[in-house]
């Protein structure tokens, strides 16, 4: 994304200088948060909507540091729910510090999302983006109703990752086309873009749960299977299975602690039955429809950048 | 207060229509967080406020609304943390429901409250709920890192209550000014008055933590010095104690376990050293401040009820 770094740059000076405050703690762990990085996908996707329809203001590396603030904070509070212990690479805030500092600095984080809106002023972005935060409270709860229910089909799977990882892929689009002042159908479709690639992102990190490194994933893999999350590759896989590999998968949901034999006895069932080959297939599906959306918006250099990081989420190992 | 009776009615339904959602779990949760009702002294500020300073519109209730939300999810989010087993004289949903739901419904309704805002557009108003946010949860932080911390003193105690509780009430009521258009001067004023009763509700809280009864606080006594909070009258105690009362004191900060034998113990020692007496001493200080602020306030009925709710503070029992 070297079209962008620039931007990129200054992105990352905002989102610092957006976490400063008056209690060290709180700027100690901001910085050990943000300096992890992560992939940096959702303000890229900011930045690069609002350049492709031909705005080129400082906004959007304001709103690229509101997007990533909240997705900071939701990752957060995601800690405490997961009890995670790895996190982008490296030792989770939770593991470090406790739940207690993960969900108030997640919660800071959130404010100072909003802080920075408020002063923006816009009524039309702070209602795009406070609706895709409250999806992502509703979708993580969905999820967590789901948890251990081999029963989940592909209906309430997409319903849930639609909420909790794709509405925030699609308000980072829309906000790009509604910084350029573009039209209703413009930013309608870099709305749906945002939610395709959204959606293919959430199913190769599904997909990647199982079939990744901890060392490549930056965090733990097999979590799902551990917290008994119910996803695309088992949902399919379970759709072919014979009787006695469903009475397998519902045994190793009813034991307290999935073992790591238990975790390669599942990723074999799923390899055999096609559930990550599927995965891929629709997370493509999705990926190619979400390109087909950008067809209206002329060609240029940012626009291939962003054609190009959409087709990095297929091949993607973290 | 039945001189709102009708707005706090309003309030209510608001509050509810604002936190319906097509996942039926999350309005149950909701509906029984909100339901408990607790007291309500935020929004009833947002809407005196507004009434003394001449407005009577339906931007109060929003804002009314927008205030409670915020403050349930800072409950919500301070149950997990706390793993309180009762809130509002009931149940909390930590207990009931476990800590996922607790922080993800607590997100949920900060998200709502930021929604309600978008809609209403004013930026200044963003501002000021928005930074006090940021207060609660740094006040929170603070709270946290200073936790088994036999040292902390009144100024630190009071940069704690200052950003945990008195930002929001603080909020409430210059929100009702700037509803109503005033100049600098009455918005400042009204701002230090919610200031000054955050403080002495913060300051009757931690006395009532010791000197009242679970069933009329509606939450469990001696919670504070069970997770090893050291708040005023403790604080006040310590300052006159003997070396002996001093260790008796630490000895029970080093016990992982704290007894009711323990908890009478420094009640009583509070008790002697004029701990409570002097907590409730300076709340009143609060309250008479904050009243004077409010000279330039013309009389009204809407100002009597404001003046009654102040000095309620001070007698409550819950």
């Amino acid at each position: 994304m070297k079209i962008i770094s620039r931007e990129l740059e200054r992105f990352e000076k905002f989102l610092f200088s957006s976490t400063k405050t008056t209690v060290p703690f709180i700027g100690n762990v901001s910085r050990y948060v943000m300096e992890a990085g992560g992939k940096r996908i959702r303000p890229a996707l900011v930045i690069l909507s609002s350049k492709i329809c031909g705005y080129s203001g400082k906004r959007a590396i304001a709103y690229a540091a509101v997007i990533e603030l909240i997705h900071t904070a939701t990752l957060l509070h995601d800690d405490v729910l997961d009890n995670a212990k790895l996190r982008r690479g490296r030792p989770s805030v939770n593991h470090l510090w406790g739940n207690e500092p993960c969900v108030l600095i997640g919660d800071f984080f959130y404010s100072k999302a909003v802080e920075i809106m408020g002063k923006d002023g816009d009524k039309e972005l702070i209602r795009i983006v406070s609706r895709a935060t409250t999806e992502v409270a509703k979708g993580e709860i969905l999820e967590i109703l789901k948890t251990g229910d081999l029963t989940v089909d592909e209906r309430e799977y997409f319903e849930i990752i639609g909420s909790k990882t794709a509405a925030l892929f699609s308000a980072a689009c829309e906000i790009g086309a509604v910084l350029a002042n573009k039209e209703r159908k413009t930013r309608e479709a870099l709305k749906k873009f945002g939610e395709n690639i959204g959606l293919a992102f959430q199913l190769t990190d599904d997909a990647l749960d199982y079939i990744s490194t901890d060392r490549s994933l930056g965090k733990k893999v097999g979590t799902d299977l551990k917290e008994k999350k119910v996803t695309l590759p088992l949902i399919k896989a379970l759709k072919a299975a014979s009787l006695q590999e469903k009475r397998m998968v519902e045994e190793i949901f009813e034991k307290k602690r999935v073992t790591s034999q238990d975790f390669y006895k599942v990723k074999d069932f799923i390899e055999r039955k096609g559930g990550f080959k599927y995965t891929y297939e629709v997370a493509k599906r999705f990926i190619e429809e979400g390109k087909d959306l950008l067809v209206s918006i002329s060609p240029s250099p940012h626009k291939n950048t962003l054609l190009k990081l959409s087709d990095d989420i297929l091949t993607r190992k973290s």
